[in-house]
This record gives C-alpha cells, structure tokens and sequence, in this order.
C-alpha cells in the first residue's frame, strides 16, 4: 500500500520555549501528537473526537518514538509539519518532518497501535478497519 | 463549618519557564489544579484516582478562577503552596498562596462544583457527600 | 482611546483534554496567552520575536487574570477566541471571549505590564510607547 | 568512566493525563527532562539554575531521544525514574527507566550536547568541564 502524507502549519508560541529562547522539546511531542490526528482527519474527513463516536477505535497509543532535533525553532516561527503513514496490521508508522523555511529542524517516527475496548472496556491491539484503509489509499 | 488547609512543596522546573527565564503563568495553574487534588487526598486519604472509584464523584470542575502574579519564580525554586478549602452546598472555594522563602509570589482562589453522573452518564453537580465533608471537620 | 479586537481560532487537541474528555483548564490560559500576542501581532504587524527585537520592550508580565468557565470544550473543537485590549498607562487589560458555534464557554480578563529592562538588566514596568498606542488607534 | 546513576519519584497528576485516561505521553518527555536535570543536581550538589550561573554552561540541548512505552501509567500513580549517564567528550547520553511497583513502564535513551555561549553569544558545543566529570566518578 502507497504512503499518504499530510502537510500543516504551526506556528511556535513564547509558552513553547524555555529560558534559553527555544523551543522545549516536548512541545515538538506534542505537535507530532496533532499532527498525528490532523493526518488521519485528512485521510478519513472526519476529527479524532469523531472518529471514537463512528469507528471501531479506543485510541491508538504510542508504542515507540524516536526524534532527532537538527536545529532550534523559535516562538514566532511558523513551521510546516509533513507527517507521513504507514501501515502494518494492527499498527502503523508515522514519519514527521519539522521544517522551517525549508530546513529540516527535527524528524521524528513514531510506532501507534490501533485499539479497540473489548467486553469489558479494557482496551486492546485491533487490525486496521479495512474502510479506514481504504481511506488512505 | 472550619476551614482545612493543606501545604505542599514543588520544585520549579526548566520546562515550566518561558525566554524571560521566569515561570510561565499557565504552569501556575497546573500546580494549583493538583494542589486541590492534593488537599483532598490530605483529607480523605485516597488518591483523586481512588475518589473516581470509591466514592459518588465525577470530577471537580472549575466554574471561576482568579489570580494576582506579585513577583516571578525561577526554575530551580522550590515553592511552598497553602490550600485552604471552604464548602458551599454543591461547590467550594480554594485559596492557594504560593510562597518563596516566606515571600507572596501568587495567589489564587478557585471555584469548582462537585459533580456526579447521572443515569445517561452526563456530569451533574451534586451536593457534597456528608461523609466527604466530615473528613475536612 | 478606543478599544482593539482580535478574533482568530483554535483547534481544541486531544492533548489539551483530561480523563473527564474535556479541556484541561490551564490549557485555556496557554490560549489566551497566545491570543494575547495575535492581538498585538494584528496591530503591530510584527510578531512577539520580532516585538523584543524592534522596540523597547521585555514582555508584558501578567500581574492579574480572572477566568470564568460556562461550559466545555473537547477534542476536534474549532473555538474561537474573540480579545478586545483597553490600555492604561505602563499597563493594558484584555478581555477574552471563547466560544463555539456561537456559545460562550469561557471569559477571561487580564492585566499585564509593559516592561523594558533598566541598565542592570532588570526589568522595569515602563509606559506603552506613543508608536505603539498609535497602531491600536 | 564508569555510569552514574539517580533515581526520584514522580506523581503522575490529573492535568497530565488525556481522555483516554492514561498519561499523555509527551508528559513522559518533560518528566524526563526534569530527570536529567535532577540528576546533575545529585551529582554537582547545585540546581540547573546555579548550573548557569557558576559554570561554563549554557544548557544541554537535545540531539536525539529514542522512548518505548510498554505500559500506561494513570494519575495518582508513584512512579520512580531512575536514570544512568554516560559521557562522551561535549556529549552525553542518558537512560531513563520509568517504573511503577517494580514494572517498567517506559524506556527512554536521549543524548544531548553540552553547550557554552561563544564571544557573539551563540550556542555552540564544547567539552564538558573536567570538575564536572569529577563529580560524577
């Protein structure tokens, strides 16, 4: 299956940064965290919130992550965030690419499973719907 | 009924300051938040976790707050912060005075509402349970 | 003087949620921070960077803010974040409205203090330059 | 050099966790980043913030983190993170194991770059102070 990638826009806030004038990086977390949910918005037209209400779908919790920071961003900065998806069975792949003006600033790829709750609420590892891939094709 | 107050310490961290090297004041918040977490935890004995599960409660949600900012924190500091409740029927009030080595950095009173679920799993507000309310006697 | 409004929208993230699935509140301040600095960037034509770069100036401090929460916001909202700013001398006030499709879910009014740095470095209160008062105008 | 190790324990708190009601894994970033802080502390005997103050050091940047998240951790959990850091020349890594009642909830490696400010005030790389190895023998 091909990849599908979604391309957005954030722009770095003072609360972002710490007292060295950059950005803390777990605000770059949280950035890849929505950009995330904005691919899969893109992908299947409608937002997280509304995917728990019209899927089969508990969340898809991080298993693995690993970024790396080439350069600093700072508040004021909008940066283009292109996050790329690929999927496995029950899991996928995202592959977040964190630019400014074209430079590469911090790459990240994450690991998510696909969950659902099963009879008693507790939630566990599902296949990828077969329409929410078909989505993405 | 008397008042209950609880205090607690915590150390400012490098993440929670902006580029004027000073706390970033939404992080006030979020130790205000767990500091009436805390104060209900001094005074029942159980985690807020616990009060989800052992006790009529759905949460404490804030309906107003306010806050005066007298002199900045810095990363490194530990501040000490006095919580001190006072119950209305279905609602109280905390007033939270976050101190530096004896000085007055904030200040803050809140005013949430306790809240159970009712039969379609909508948060309700509810009178404080009498035996809640005996712990802070 | 009359006053100067700034409307722009945020889109309310899973991250910014707590367990109960609504808005964690000191996420609310971190966006009328933010609203804060739209507000001037709308005026001045210059982000809050480029603001430390450009003019006499080292932040705008909070010294007050007080909140009221209405109702809820969750996950996939698109709220929008209405910011009107009354200036005093050395100090503004700003009064921000959010709301979604229309209801009002949350009220915050704000003081903050226009600051420069004095010789030794530390920051100082210091009145609103005339150029700037002239862009609000 | 052989490793040094310090270990600290964390209360994961209500603001930190999301609606599915587990913590919000960015959040694991800013404890760790307050772990490595913290154990600098144990180490040199003086916090971040005198770090900056009474040695040549302008922060340690991150260049790469690698985390795994094998279990959810929820609020009210104690958890204990202990962390082990090794030295290169003007670069560091450090590993964090995150635990709770023995089980390991998430790993993490990072290594970051200790960094000094240069005549025009630059960040830039530089090896780490040998009276700051001592310390860690």
């Amino acid at each position: 299956m091909s990849d599908f990638t979604n391309t957005h826009t954030v722009r770095i806030a003072w609360g972002d940064c710490d007292p060295a004038g950059i950005i803390y990086y777990p605000r770059y977390f949280e950035i890849f965290d929505a950009s995330t949910a904005l691919l899969f918005e893109a992908a299947l037209g409608m937002t997280k919130y509304e995917m728990f209400k019209r899927l089969p779908f508990a969340g898809f919790p991080l298993v693995r992550t690993q970024a790396k920071f080439h350069r600093p961003t700072r508040f004021g900065d909008d940066v283009a965030v292109e996050s790329t998806i690929t999927f496995g069975r029950s899991s996928f792949e995202v592959a977040h690419r964190l630019t400014l003006k074209g430079d590469v600033c911090a790459e990240c790829n994450e690991k998510r499973v696909w969950t659902v709750r099963d009879a008693e609420g507790k939630l566990k590892s599902h296949a990828v719907p077969a329409d929410v891939l078909a989505k993405f094709a």
